[in-house]
């Protein structure tokens, strides 16, 4: 049996990276004067890398890496307008409008009535608190989670709270490195939902995810006759 | 009986407000060339403020609402490698020492041996658990709860998790807004132990202190005694 299902919320329940990428586009747009697209992008990229360790992920933290490379990529020379422009971006992505993945309300509802539901996403705890009161869906949780890193320890301790035995504990998310592996490798269940795109450093490779068994939904609308058939095989 | 003790973290369990008061001196200095500091403090304080509802609490916030400040009260001529040092201030205070405050360690350890311990704590959640997992007080805490707001709902919430009756929670902390107003509002047990600083968004009047019946210390060695008197007095 069943007994809590736990689902990532950005672009599992809301989108979201499609957030990041718009305005990685306008961060590539306010430097195309100075450098290529793709060099911008590798350089955002690697300087977001080196910066997880001091400042976490989330939209605060994408945002000062994306001043810190308009600074080296311009040697300096970005002006006080478009720094300014930056940090409006941060204010844009927070206050973006919530837009929930197709059949998530219904889902969620229908899952609500019948097992305890909670949240478990990373990322920053003002942002994903913001997206779920905005959400609406914030009545059909017991439980919001938001943690700093998804790995067996995360899991574990939420088991522990709550159900009690991993076979009973279900996950559902878009990462296979985050919502698939750690939950299976702890002993409980998992259904991965693909989003159309990922953030390049949660991907896996195919042979490493074929490691491990779970099940795979093409829409969250598949999810309540997948757990119903994972609670006649347990 | 007292059965949940829960205890704030800044300023309560380590030093914290002085790395922001630090930072200020540091911005202060930085932009002494365009405006006075009281001004610049003036302008500090009111961007925060603004950006709250944006940003939340924490270091990233707080220093995208200095660069924002920088931009604005240079009218643009902040440069380059001056908005780096401001991204450099967010750096070294996520990577500042944690220094505990006088009796900590000792105080904490004795309290654990009695009674179940959380922390609960305002800010960003990334922030925390870094100096949590640096205070080396992990293991004397059963739950480590970051909050965007610390109102009664927060606390009710922790309650109704754990110990279940409000009479028997008990929340240590240096804001008497925030660790001790909606704890006694709720029902609860406060001990408020001053900080000799305080953010000025956090303090309340005496008198509007004076309303509530909660205990004092002046460090938190005298916290167990204190907790022995309200067992008894339960």
């Amino acid at each position: 049996m069943i007994k809590l299902i736990a689902l990532d919320a950005d672009d599992t329940l809301w989108h979201n990276e499609h957030m990041f990428l718009e305005t990685r586009d306008r961060f590539r747009e306010l430097l195309s004067e100075y450098h290529s697209d793709d060099w911008v992008d590798e350089r955002l990229n690697s300087t977001e890398l080196r910066n997880l360790k001091h400042f976490g992920y989330g939209i605060k933290s994408f945002v000062l890496s994306m001043i810190e490379t308009a600074v080296e990529l311009t040697e300096g020379r970005i002006r006080g307008n478009q720094v300014m422009e930056i940090v409006g971006f941060a204010k844009d992505m927070s206050n973006s409008p919530v837009r929930l993945l197709d059949h998530v309300e219904d889902t969620v509802r229908q899952l609500a009535s019948r097992h305890q539901l909670v949240v478990i996403t990373k990322g920053d705890l003002f942002d994903q608190e913001s997206k779920l009161a905005r959400s609406g869906l914030g009545d059909y949780f017991s439980g919001f989670e938001v943690v700093t890193e998804k790995n067996c320890a995360t899991y574990e301790s939420v088991v522990e709270r709550t159900c009690g035995d991993p076979s009973t504990f279900l996950m559902i998310g878009n990462s296979i490195k985050s919502d698939v592996i750690p939950v299976v490798e702890m002993g409980g269940n998992a259904i991965h939902i693909p989003y159309h795109t990922m953030w390049e450093h949660e991907t896996v490779s195919e042979d490493e995810a074929n490691k491990y068994s779970f099940l795979t939904a093409a829409s969250i609308a598949e999810v309540p006759t997948l757990v119903a058939e994972l609670s006649l095989r347990n």
